[in-house]
């Protein structure tokens, strides 16, 4: 049995980037509800999001979605952020609001359609050089409600050469950049969507090279999906780039990171640590994509950097020699319990303990709660447009 | 084999209610769409409803939404209405975009929420009184997002006793209206829904009284679900007040109903039949709900009713003795052959002639493109602010 | 928060029915593999089932099932188990696998094969006669795969009249004795199963009387269900008969319960205790159904009690007062932390202790591999043929 | 439009392989329900698989699955198939049988087990040599059933080692021998597949060569897949070797191909012909798969290949131009329109005057229901073992 002791070190330095659209408002097509205390601004967003990472150390960078996170100077939100303790992180596109995209942006049929989106993201590079970001993120709201609406080879067709040209640009960009693409099963499309699996996204990244990756959306599968698997696979291929973390029931629900399953989280991360993703060889980027429709958004922040910090420990936990041991040797219920025992393990007060050494609370969502930040902003934030997805 | 001669009796009167707000703009969380000629008022709704029904001849009623259609003066509505061909058919309330409902309805732990909600069932009740319309139609968007976040248990009895209010009301009303009681699998609620299943609905509706009912939206089930045998189970208890038509492929898509699975509609339609529930002894509504997120919405009623149409004559055309006596031999393929025999008939040129033969165009969807009012509301209805879920 | 301290007293008691059958071989239908060891008569699996209660506590009846079951004396059989500490439970009754039932049993259109399915329960109920069993429970494998083979309707109406002459007969048994009807979402019938979900089976006892409960697999359900709130209602309803436990990552993949969802179990017993259906004023029976295809018999139903038993452990733990505080103030994450608070404690030192306090080993998977059971049967059981589905 | 007569030549030489296991017994866990006439050796199978070719002119070949199909002299099998008018097929491995390949087989942790895997595909290769078929076809049934039972990754690893084995050995036999790699969602695995979508196949047949393939079965995808976007990616990328027809409601129900979702089945197929997946340029192999549980065999399969010829028909029939114009014009109804009005168009008619003029029988079903045979082979066919899975 591993010991916490013993897997101490290996959360050293565990960062779990949140996007900025996280902290504004966000709903369902039937409502969208406000809360006190939301940001108007891209600067209060990022300041809360440096909130949840002084309470919790694990936040150190915040992503922003271009255009709702446009600014005229971007290196200036740069020094903005740094200031506040965070940073600057990946850089989402955004080709679903506007009204030439209603049939697709990169798959478009007209080709200045096409260019349109292809020059939003050239603008997204731009934000990245002013902001030292390294990860592109393209998620694709693209695909058809109707059987025949669209030539969905042909779609296929046209992406790769959108990708490609946004592909080039990027590695212009200097040695380091990457293009991330996301896959998702459905929504906003309802018949199909351009990149709705692992598969695809894998193919298109494939045709474009090294520094093209596939992000894994935790919410964007089929019911029932072995994601975990999907995990261990594009470790193997040498192309996830990065995670979505959320959690779900039925859809994309966007809930908190293992609110929904938290043995599936487990999983999730034990196929990292098994497979090379995850610690500082790795470039896996852990970063949460999550809609606060109900909850207060710092505290529902909050929580699911804890939980993937203490589903991470217990990850770490499993007794691997004995797993392997009890694997080869055909014991199922010996395999299946080494696993579960560091799943049942409360790695709870060994994790308060961890962070008290290292200067953060020990119960940083009660420090948050009790530090009047959200008193605070409350009481500051009065009039203006409060932030959400436009 | 049956023919098509056999059943065209039948298909006079079929009756589909169009919703009023299926002629407004709607969309994803992601993005609304707006499109050109969309009504701006409920009286240019109630007046492209009413052109659906002239050009098919299928849909005399259209539902309306409280309060997203509310008006001064219901019985001038109303008047208006006939005035061009049409009627107001059930009356849908909403529960779900008011700040007070974020935790709840009908459901909520304070009294005065919940007396709330029940105040606007008063008030749609009195647009019934107004308007003559038969049905109340509640669905409940009434739920929780998060294990614990709710107690299940004792909101389902405050919905009990919510719901006994509304209907003892409801029946001091006439003789003949009726609470139909929706239920819905999830959304915008993502760990649970208070009225999730028929069974839920069944539950609820039979501890109210005889005028208390269930309606079925086709996309408001699990994955996999046999619809058609809810509908057949519905119909032998006596207790399926109405339908939602709609079609999805993933969650609630609300696409045009028959453009996902044609032979599911199909299979539908036939349970209506063989169990009592289509024709002039049945009470059971026929109703669209649906939203247009892409393509045109006029066209898309018309293909939605004529959908509807189509396939009824398919589902009367199968040849129920020979169906009987296959069934009764265990002849699995001969059964089966007697069913898609029906559904494989092509019956469009069948309705055709029928249509011209009672004054209505044979391809009403040419018709109204050939017509002009597209291009004429588009002409006219510039400024203001176009109808969507608001 | 709660002690482990002040729910001890409430695990006193806690009785998990096992099935005669997990003892024996099952598989897909692809294979079933054998393994050594395992039991060849009704004896040899009663003696297994003692033995899963002798080192754990918890489970001191077993279901039979028949005919797999079938003995000439089942008054010797009752007094067997007796002798070996354990009691016969459940009657299990079978209408899928003789070749009348092809196309139905208590629903065939044939009145015949409907009467033989009828006296294969009256059979069923003589069992319960000699052995003192309370509960019939059926599970029917009916239905359909093909649209058009069967008369849905029709056959839920003579399903409605089997039952009911089944009932009738036992009700002369006794005071106590219940008629369990289990639904099923698909398997072995591929289109429809003529009791599909929870609303059916529940119409169907409702029309029964008292003594008609219904049976809720954990496994028995669509994709993305809400499994929880269907305990609830049924509890609330009134007629939660018994559950059958086991978990699922896909279909009825009747793996060992917790396995695939632990959190899931959790809310499960939560929704019971807070129901009123655990502990001595209930009258729900808790039962295993799983199927050990791959990994050993016996340890695997040890496996599956314990989970039970330190899942209910975690759902008595939870705080239901400040829970209750939290859902009234609308404080979803608080709400929520005090869920997870209660699934996130390991329980197993605690009932480590509690067993070794009760003179059972405190961990009785390791106690059983210690203690030479497995060895002595595998090298007993030669020649014969082992037990299975048949 | 297009009309019958523009695409009737497109249908000629359509073949659809028949596999050899259909014309045996099959059934699900529960039960097998045999059935008079069933062969009770491959040459009966073979014969019966003539016989639905001499009926409908569709079924050229018959697949074969070692070891179920495994004679002395596959040489004079060959020749005894030639003479009743078909031909030997794809050739079936089997690894899922034998209980070494209980925990795996060619992922086996053990080296001696995957080579007894890997030399059972010689096996089967030297049967394709014997007969001269072109496809060797692998599904695996190896996964694990308990989280942590096995190494996700390492089977992965293992797995593709394997494959390269088979593959060279392969490519030794000629010129156009296929190694084609089916995926499946579940089952008999429950927890993780080794090869559980098209992604994973897709992955591990590149790494291979040019001849190596992915098999598309319809029924092993999770709920709600667009199977045809698979259909229109695997041809895009040169990798859609064959396809395993069936249909299902819910898990791999194995049903008549087309019985289920017959508008699914026009979908895919019209992406066949979209992209280059039909006719006489194409090597995508159409093959069924499916079990007869219920239903008689010999029809079923007559059944089955119409079912195919007939969708086939209705995706030529549609507009491709229209299609393509109201596509580009962003006509979301019209292109609909296009695509529907192929599908709702019946072809039965024309297709059984194209037939006639071949010297079939108009009507297939019919013709073979009269001939006899049926009644024949249930007069001979007495003793003997009935075919089955084994």
């Amino acid at each position: 049995m591993t010991t916490f002791e013993q897997i101490a070190a290996q959360l050293e330095g565990q960062a779990i980037e949140v996007p900025s659209w996280a902290y504004g408002n966000s709903g369902t097509r039937f409502k969208v509800f406000g809360t006190p205390g939301t940001p108007r601004t891209v600067e209060e967003k990022i300041a809360d999001a440096a909130t949840v990472h002084r309470f919790t150390g694990l936040a150190p960078t915040v992503a922003l979605h271009i255009p709702w996170d446009l600014v005229d100077d971007f290196a200036a939100l740069r020094r903005y952020a740094e200031d506040l303790g965070t940073g600057i992180g990946t850089i989402n596109s955004n080709t679903f609001q506007d009204d030439d995209y209603k049939f697709g942006a990169l798959t478009h049929t007209d080709a200045k359609i096409r260019q349109k989106a292809i020059d939003h993201h050239f603008e997204c590079l731009d934000v990245m050089a002013a902001t030292g970001s390294r990860d592109l993120k393209i998620w694709l709201a693209e695909g058809t409600n109707y059987p025949g609406q669209g030539d969905m080879r042909g779609r296929q067709d046209r992406l790769a050469e959108s990708l490609q040209t946004i592909y080039e640009r990027l590695l212009t960009l200097g040695d380091t950049q990457r293009l991330v693409l996301e896959y998702k099963f459905f929504e906003p499309a309802f018949y199909h969507t351009d990149v709705p699996d692992w598969g695809t996204s894998y193919a298109q990244v494939s045709a474009l090279g090294e520094r093209a990756m596939v992000c894994l959306d935790t919410g964007h599968h089929a019911p029932g999906t072995n994601i975990e698997f999907i995990v261990a696979q594009l470790l193997r291929l040498g192309r996830l780039g990065s995670f979505d973390f959320n959690s779900r029931f039925y859809a994309d629900d966007d809930l908190i990171v293992g609110a929904a399953d938290p043995f599936q989280l487990f999983r999730i991360l034990f196929e990292c640590v098994r497979g090379g993703g995850f610690g500082p060889d790795s470039d896996v980027a852990y970063m949460l994509d999550q809609c606060h429709n109900v909850e207060k958004k710092i505290p529902g922040q909050i929580r699911s950097v804890l939980n993937v910090q203490e589903m991470t420990a217990r990850a770490l936990l499993v007794d691997r020699d004995a797993l392997t041991a009890a694997q080869e040797d055909g014991d199922v219920l010996g395999a299946n319990a080494v696993f579960m025992d560091a799943f049942y393990t409360d790695v709870r007060p060994h994790l308060a303990a961890w962070r008290e050494e290292r200067g953060l609370p020990g119960d940083p969502m009660a420090a948050y709660l009790a530090s009047g930040y959200q008193e605070q902003i409350e009481a500051d934030r009065i009039g203006g447009a409060q932030a959400g997805w436009l």
